[in-house]
């Protein structure tokens, strides 16, 4: 197996950012984008945005810019967005539900292929475009039969270490944790985080702390 | 106004992440937890806790470790969490209706007071426990009568600037961004980013790129 290259996250954070943008301005018929340009859209600065596309081969031409679909391409190869990702939700509660219907998923090729839930009463309702609720304790085969190695948990947090260990069961080498839980994974695993309850506690720490 | 007090970010996350295991320890009724204990359910070294905490004046003892509600309130007063901060979601859509019913955010004592929406059919509908979808043409001027300064962007991307810029006009200066859009705020408002599509991309970018 090749080695993997080694692309540090903030990078990729922020191609992801391009990714974004590129599609927009796609859609738009923008003819060319500057990297000023990009970067404003992005909030990066252009010497950063030049750094990072040249840094996978993408060149602009001076005074000219990128054009956005070469851009968008070349983007989506580095970040393996040209092809499409099958996604598997565990936990079907209202965040669960509402990322199952995200149609912002579909913009960067993934595609939810299944939505797993502990709650017996729950199993067999419809979620998401085509999906149906299926039973948890299902989770390891289901993912080995749909060949889904992404999975995003949205249980509550004391069932995270859980789900994620019967994610692992199943397969799945990269985990989006939307809870504020701590789980623990093998080598050879991805854990990215969503910790937006830690969010909201960063913002009320700035309560009344004035400006910075 | 007193000098805010510089504690870098991914100390005040670290401070998140504990308080929320304090709070789950506490109602199991744990006695005292150890600084590794500690480290064990957040994922983070035992010397980083103790560092952590010592850095607040929160001491514990060695071999016996912390009171776990002694902690918690300790951590709670840091981070602000020991009163109540109103909280506005702007969008009603899936994703914003999550977050106004999401049971966590009361739990670090954030209470969501109004919820928004450009499109008139929404207006008047329920969400959440006991809210009603407001018109997001009244937001500067609604924020300003409930005095919310923290606001959570649950619109889609390209309508994100657009209400950042309407909720920094009714006096907000804390914003979770759940949006993948940059968006621009005045010196002295804070923008925190959960940029879940973002992340997406990068666990779409270790596809077959193997282990790490």
């Amino acid at each position: 197996m090749p080695e993997p290259p080694k692309v540090p996250i903030p990078t990729l954070l922020r191609l992801a950012t391009y990714y974004r943008v590129l599609v927009e301005e796609e859609e738009k018929g923008a003819p060319r984008l500057s990297s000023k340009r990009i970067g404003e859209l992005c909030g990066i600065s252009a010497t950063q945005v030049r750094k990072d596309l040249s840094f996978f081969g993408v060149g602009g031409k001076p005074g000219v810019g990128y054009a956005p679909s070469q851009l968008r391409e070349a983007v989506a190869k580095v970040l393996r967005l040209d092809r499409v990702h099958k996604v598997a939700i565990v936990g079907a509660g209202r965040l669960g539900q509402a990322l199952a219907a995200y149609p912002g998923l579909g913009a960067y090729n993934f595609n939810v292929v299944a939505v797993f839930d502990a709650d017996r009463r729950k199993v067999g309702k419809s979620v998401g475009k085509s999906l149906k609720i299926e039973d948890a304790a299902t989770l390891p085969r289901r993912l080995k039969q749909l060949k889904t190695r992404i999975v995003a948990l949205t249980v509550p947090a004391t069932a995270a270490q859980e789900a994620a260990d019967k994610a692992v069961a199943g397969g799945a080498n990269r985990i989006l944790n939307f809870t504020p839980a701590h789980v623990s994974v093998p080598n050879g695993c991805i854990v990215r985080s969503v910790a937006f309850t830690l969010e909201f506690a960063v913002l009320a720490f700035f309560d009344n702390h004035g400006n910075r």
